[in-house]
C-alpha cells in the first residue's frame, strides 16, 4: 500500500533475543528485507560473505566509515558492524519495507538520518528481571560485571528514543507484537498521502448518475 | 500495560462494514469495551436496552444534549444516536481501552475532546469501486442518489482526519489490520510513559555485586 517503503529498527538492551524475533516475523510478512550488514569479525562455518553479513578487513571498514557509507556503525568487541546505507536507500525507494537489527547506539544513528524509522525496543522481561541477569552471571569478574552493568544502563537510556515497546517475555507474543507493528505502520494515512487524496478527490467532481 | 485506556474509533465511508469488523476484532482482545450508544429510534425485536442501546425519547435525547452529556452524536434518517460522554470517560480512566463505532462527522468530533484517540479509516474497497457501488443502486430516484453522492464525498473528505486505513476488500484481512493496529498502539512509548521512566531509572542507580 506504501508508496515510499518503511525503515523499522528492532533493537535494545543485549539479551532480548531480537535475531530470533526477526527471523519469526520475516516468516510472517511479505514485502520487508533484512540489510545485510558489514563485519569485520571473521567469517563463522557456514557463513556466506555477502548473504549472513559482508566480510570486509578493519582498513576496508575504516575506508568505508571515511567515504560516509554508513547508515550506522558500533564497536562490539573489537569488532566493527556496519548497515551500508546505501543498500538500504535503495530497498525503500523500491517501495520495500526494511528492518535493521542492530544495537541500540545504532538505533540513535539511524534516527538522525531517518527521523520517520520506527524504532522497536526489544527488552527481555522487565527491567527488574533485566538486573536480576546481571547480577546472576557468577563466573564473571567485578570489571566485566561492571562494564555490562554500564553498557545496559546505557542501552536502556535509549529507550526514549524508541516509539515502541515489545517486551520479549514469550517469543510467540513478543512476535505477534513486532508483526502487528509492522502492520500497523503500513496502514497510517501519514505514510500513505497519495491513497488519502486518491478516496479525497475521488468523488469530488462527480455528477450523480440518473 | 497501558496505565490509561486508549479510545479507538471505528468509522468511514456508509456500507463499509464497519459493524462486522468492530465484532470479530472484539472476540480477539481482553481489555477492550463498547461503548453503548443512546438513539431516538424505536427498538428492533430483541434488542435490549442498556445493552444494544439506550433507547430514549426525541426530547430525553434533545435535553441530553443541552446538558453536554454526548462525547459526538449524529442525526441520522430523522433518528438520532450519541455516545454518551462520561461512560466512556470511565472506561478510559480505569485502563479499559474502548472502541466506538461511528460516523464519520462523529468521529471529528471525537477527536476535538480527545484528541489523542486513534481514528481508523475503515473503508470498502477502493473509491473506484465505492463509485460503482453508487452508480448501480437503480432502484432508487435521482433525488435520493445525488444525496447518497452527496453523504459519500462528505464522508470521504473526512479521511484527512484519521490515523489509519483498514480497508475492507476482505473481512478476515481487514480484522487482521484493526487488531494489529490496537496492539501497536498499546506498544507506544508515549502511551506508556511509566513503563518507560520504569526502564530509564531501573539501573540508574545500581552498583555492580560483587
Amino acid at each position: 500500500m506504501c508508496r515510499e517503503g518503511i525503515l523499522f529498527v528492532l533493537s535494545g538492551p543485549s539479551g532480548a533475543g531480537k535475531g530470533t524475533v526477526l527471523q519469526e516475523v520475516l516468516t510472517r510478512l511479505d514485502n520487508i528485507a533484512v540489510s545485510v550488514s558489514v563485519t569485520t569479525r571473521a567469517p563463522r562455518a557456514g557463513e556466506i560473505d555477502g548473504l549472513h553479513y559482508h566480510f570486509r578487513t578493519h582498513n576496508e571498514f575504516a575506508q568505508m566509515i571515511e567515504n560516509g557509507e554508513f547508515l550506522e556503525y558500533v564497536t562490539k568487541f573489537k569488532n566493527r558492524y556496519g548497515t551500508p546505507k546505501s543498500q538500504v536507500e535503495q530497498l525503500l525507494a523500491s517501495g520495500k519495507d526494511v528492518i535493521l537489527e542492530i544495537e541500540t547506539n545504532g538505533a540513535t544513528q539511524v534516527r538522525k538520518v531517518f527521523p520517520r524509522a520506527v524504532l522497536i525496543f526489544v527488552t527481555p522481561t522487565n527491567p527488574d528481571e533485566l538486573g536480576k541477569r546481571l547480577d546472576k552471571r557468577g563466573s564473571e569478574t567485578a570489571e566485566s560485571k561492571a562494564l555490562r552493568l554500564k553498557i545496559a544502563q546505557r542501552e536502556l537510556k535509549c529507550i526514549k528514543y524508541y516509539s515502541y515497546i515489545a517486551i520479549n517475555d514469550d517469543l510467540a507474543e513478543c512476535t505477534n507484537t513486532t508483526e502487528a507493528i509492522i502492520r500497523a505502520e503500513r496502514c497510517r494515512l501519514s505514510r500513505n498521502p497519495e491513497l488519502k487524496d486518491k478516496y479525497v478527490n475521488y468523488l469530488k467532481n462527480k455528477q450523480p448518475k440518473e
